[in-house]
């Protein structure tokens, strides 16, 4: 685990976390895009992220959302190889939600590790395009 | 707002939370200390740490589990300023749970963000203590 790579939060459509973090913390969102019933943004901080995430229709951010309300919704770690952290993890039979690598946001390669395996928590394992710009210095 | 100092992730007391972090992810808690009903360990990912709470006796973090069950609590900030970053806040109006700051973890200096200001979302902001060790390197 090289970093915390990004904290999502999910929160209700149209609510005011975004336009609130950047009025009271001058935090940004520099970066945006849609997932399968979502919308994500991404807000830098130092070299992590605050995502947010916002239902755009049915999926597991709505049905999150509805079942928890506005919530913190998981965490995500930077790994150097994500083929290599799940092949680890395989051998250790931990549950996970995807047992190869798939697209996520920015370019990156990621995986879910399953909830039940860290008592409840959501981690996701991210590996950063290294070839590309992430759109920040 | 200059890094992720943490992420909080609150679990009933006795969980498997850490015991499967630190088999599954190699994470090890490297600073364990009690505040008021719980019990605070920090487990270091880069620069950042996963912080985990566990209720060691009625208070807000068993409060939050009976309500939510083990779940991400909070996200904390790092600032180079902490009393100039709560000026700021508190010249916008924004709601705060600590006016003026109060002693962290790890010799930090802290202050919550009311979480009605970001949503729901629950927003700490943490100055290091710059004069002494973390514990870590």
């Amino acid at each position: 685990m090289t970093q915390v790579h990004h904290v999502a939060f999910a929160h209700e459509a149209g609510g005011t976390t975004r336009k609130a973090l950047t009025e009271s913390l001058g935090l940004l969102a520099t970066h945006e895009e849609s997932g399968p019933g979502f919308v994500e943004r991404m807000l830098p901080i130092g070299d992590s992220y605050l995502q947010l995430l916002e239902p755009s229709g049915e999926g597991p951010i709505q049905k999150f959302v509805d079942r928890r309300g506005s919530a913190l919704h998981h965490v995500a770690l930077g790994v150097d190889n994500l083929e290599n952290a799940l092949a680890s993890l395989r051998a250790r039979k931990v549950r996970l939600v995807d047992a190869v690598p798939r697209d996520g946001g920015m370019g990156t390669r990621v995986a879910f590790i399953h909830p039940s395996a860290f008592g409840g928590l959501l981690v996701e394992l991210v590996e950063e395009d290294t070839g590309g710009s992430k759109g920040r210095t």
